[in-house]
């Protein structure tokens, strides 16, 4: 599954043992010849016993909580410490890479392995977390596994069903997990110290720059919205030009709109149109109707919004020149988390031993460190990734860049110790 | 069925009588609540018979060829006179209206009644044919019934298959027809003196003229063509907008020009992209992948193929421009079908007797005319409809303006008898 590339720099022992951890727990799998670990799947028991056994080798006492996240927990020099939280998610799309998630995991545990391994206690528990569900890919909604840690799982959430009608509690109680104590998997944020993920960067920035690692700065926020755009359908063949109105030619119009409004932003803003349908959709009929899907993302919440204003009142203008009515449906709305500034700095600190210059990076999609971010103070590191591809069997991180990533975050814990002593 | 608006001007009882049968046709459907006449249905079967019927009332000896068209005929002043054919089709696509195909059958069975009240015969034969199918959805391809009569059916079109795989042999064995005589249905073009179609026009030209009818100046060429766009997939919030390769951002360039070639042509060209379908089809992932259709039309085929090179030079520079593959397939390429001139002059100085001013128009859709039209002298009335609907429950046409295509085929029918005196 590791697929390395590029002249071999300084690989470790340990991250040599992330990535042959990393492609065998690749092979724990829902479908075969693909890799897929959906929510409280067998494929997902397998790979929470697989990682639970590394955890206990690594010096960790390891439980599952309430929903089934995987935890392991390194005690602190003294009794009574607070917790630090380390992880990712062990679950994945369809058909994905075998980094996007598990990646943050392994490394922790070799965080932990490391310091086990030369008798080293900190002023503060280490927490390894696999969190069961992040993807969304068996009930359709994201971080189901943080948002237990968090503590915002609502009862609306466990009735969620599955597409064979299975609830969210009913898989629960199949994964030997007990819906009814789920605010036993709550962490209370006044026990912990902060949370810290290591993550693939899925975009090619870091990989432009050759650099191994980056420091987050924000998981961006985001904007979803449904944009319907309703003319006439017609014959294409009797129906003159000037007189159509044309629901797919307005689309497209927006559309350029849209792209032409990212490029020319040169702040990270991201605007895209990932779904276009359009009826009565025939060849020979002139489309009456485009529905397409508008996804904004923005490290800046401001940004964000004046972003969606300004291509809302687009589309109503397309609309009116050309006698289209215009449905503007805003989906979702997801505010901005930004990482904390103190434990960026901290890691930035670390990342700078390892590599000349760091860069800092909001990330474009969601992570964990979103949910966790809002209870704790969190921060997170990101790992080049071959052609910024994931959520792809391709998806890809080569050892060497793994190698700077375990240096990185072991030096950020001890700085951290430091700082707590 | 039929929908009657606007102020009543003269309605003559014939055309209150082609309204009336309209409606009653319009009953006979493959579906309830809605009209679908398909290829050899029972619907079908029952059509054949109702206006068979209507045939023989009106004076016609009736006969079905062996695929299942529709054959009035209403003998010439003499024997061993050559025929002129009259008529339309009877099938329906799928939730059709009334008047799309059988407005040109009963008006000419109205015709025929009238001469035979009259106890007129003309120096011509009269057929009347109604055609077994011109929509083509059945056996997805058109013109099955004018396509027998013109010789021009195919052995692969006897073994074309529906849905439930029953081959059009089979088919037409069913309805009572017989595949191994299908040459017999052929009509000798040395026996023809041509055809006429009435048919409602199926775009707005004629309601914007306020005019009842308007003569075809030709069928139009049609080129079809499937044009892929091919980029990189990859994640909408992760990728800058800088190093994107969005398959749908230059598909939807493309759309723009293509709208704006058809927008500043003034010789009546018209260009559609009635599909498009973009993969992976996420709202959170940048689309590799958008394929569309294109359909050209014109009544030149010079200015067609132009517009057709045009635009495919257009999508290349866009590809090129972005770093997209753009694979173009013509799927279907057909030649403009002129009307005949002389019997359109005819069909002219009949209409100028009932309408002050008489527009010449080509048609956008196919119809029976250019199959017929390439095997004997094929002319084209257009009678208005309402909103320039047609396929869709809503087509109609107004009695008035029936009252006057009824006239003018009428005077046609005199002219012509006077010119083969």
């Amino acid at each position: 599954m590791s697929k390395v590339q590029g002249p071999k720099s300084k690989v470790d022992e340990g991250a040599e043992r992330i990535m042959a951890r990393l492609a065998e727990l690749a092979r724990l799998s829902d479908e075969p010849e693909q890799i897929t670990r959906t929510y409280g799947s067998p494929a997902m028991r397998c790979a929470n016993d697989l990682v639970g056994a590394w955890m206990r080798e690594a010096g960790m006492t390891v439980r599952e909580d309430a929903i089934g996240n995987l935890i392991g927990c390194y005690e602190a020099a003294r009794l009574g410490a607070k917790t630090f939280l380390l992880g990712s998610h062990l679950d994945t799309v369809r058909n994905a890479g075998a980094f996007d998630g598990p990646l943050g995991v392994i490394l922790a545990i070799e965080c932990v392995a490391k310091l086990n391994g030369s008798k080293t206690r900190l002023p503060f528990a280490l927490e390894v977390i696999g969190f069961c569900d992040e993807e969304g890919v068996r009930f359709q909604t994201t971080y189901l596994g943080s948002r237990a840690l968090a503590g915002t799982l609502t009862e609306a959430d466990l009735q969620r069903v599955d597409e064979n009608g299975v609830s969210l509690a009913d898989a629960m109680r199949q994964f030997g997990g007990a819906p009814e104590k789920i605010s036993a998997a709550q962490c209370h944020p006044n026990k912990l110290l902060g949370y810290a993920e290591v993550h693939i960067e899925q975009g090619p920035v870091l990989e432009q720059a050759h650099h191994a690692v980056g420091v987050v700065t924000a998981i961006a926020g985001q904007s979803r919205a449904k944009i319907c755009f309703t003319g006439q359908a017609g014959h294409a063949g009797t129906t003159p030009m000037k007189v159509r109105r044309d629901a797919l030619c307005a689309a497209a119009f927006f559309i350029s709109v849209v792209e032409g409004h990212g490029k020319y932003d040169d702040t990270g803003l991201v605007v895209t149109v990932g779904q276009i349908h359009v009826a009565p959709g025939a060849s020979n009929v002139i489309p009456g109707e485009a529905e397409l899907t508008l996804d904004v993302r923005h490290q800046s919440d401001s940004r964000r919004q004046e972003a969606v204003q300004f291509l809302q009142g687009s589309a109503e203008n397309i609309g009116r020149q050309r006698g289209i009515f215009v449905k503007w449906q805003l989906v979702q709305e997801t505010a901005s988390v930004p990482c904390d500034s103190e434990l960026t700095a901290l890691l930035k600190c670390a990342a700078q031993k390892h590599q000349s210059e760091v860069i800092e990076l909001p990330s474009g999609a969601g992570h964990d460190a979103a949910v966790l971010g809002k209870i704790t103070p969190a921060v997170m590191l990101f790992v080049q990734c071959r052609d910024g591809l994931s959520h792809h069997p391709d998806e890809s991180a080569r050892a060497e860049d793994v190698t700077v990533a375990l240096d990185v975050m072991h030096d950020f814990l001890q700085l951290l110790a430091e700082r707590h002593a």
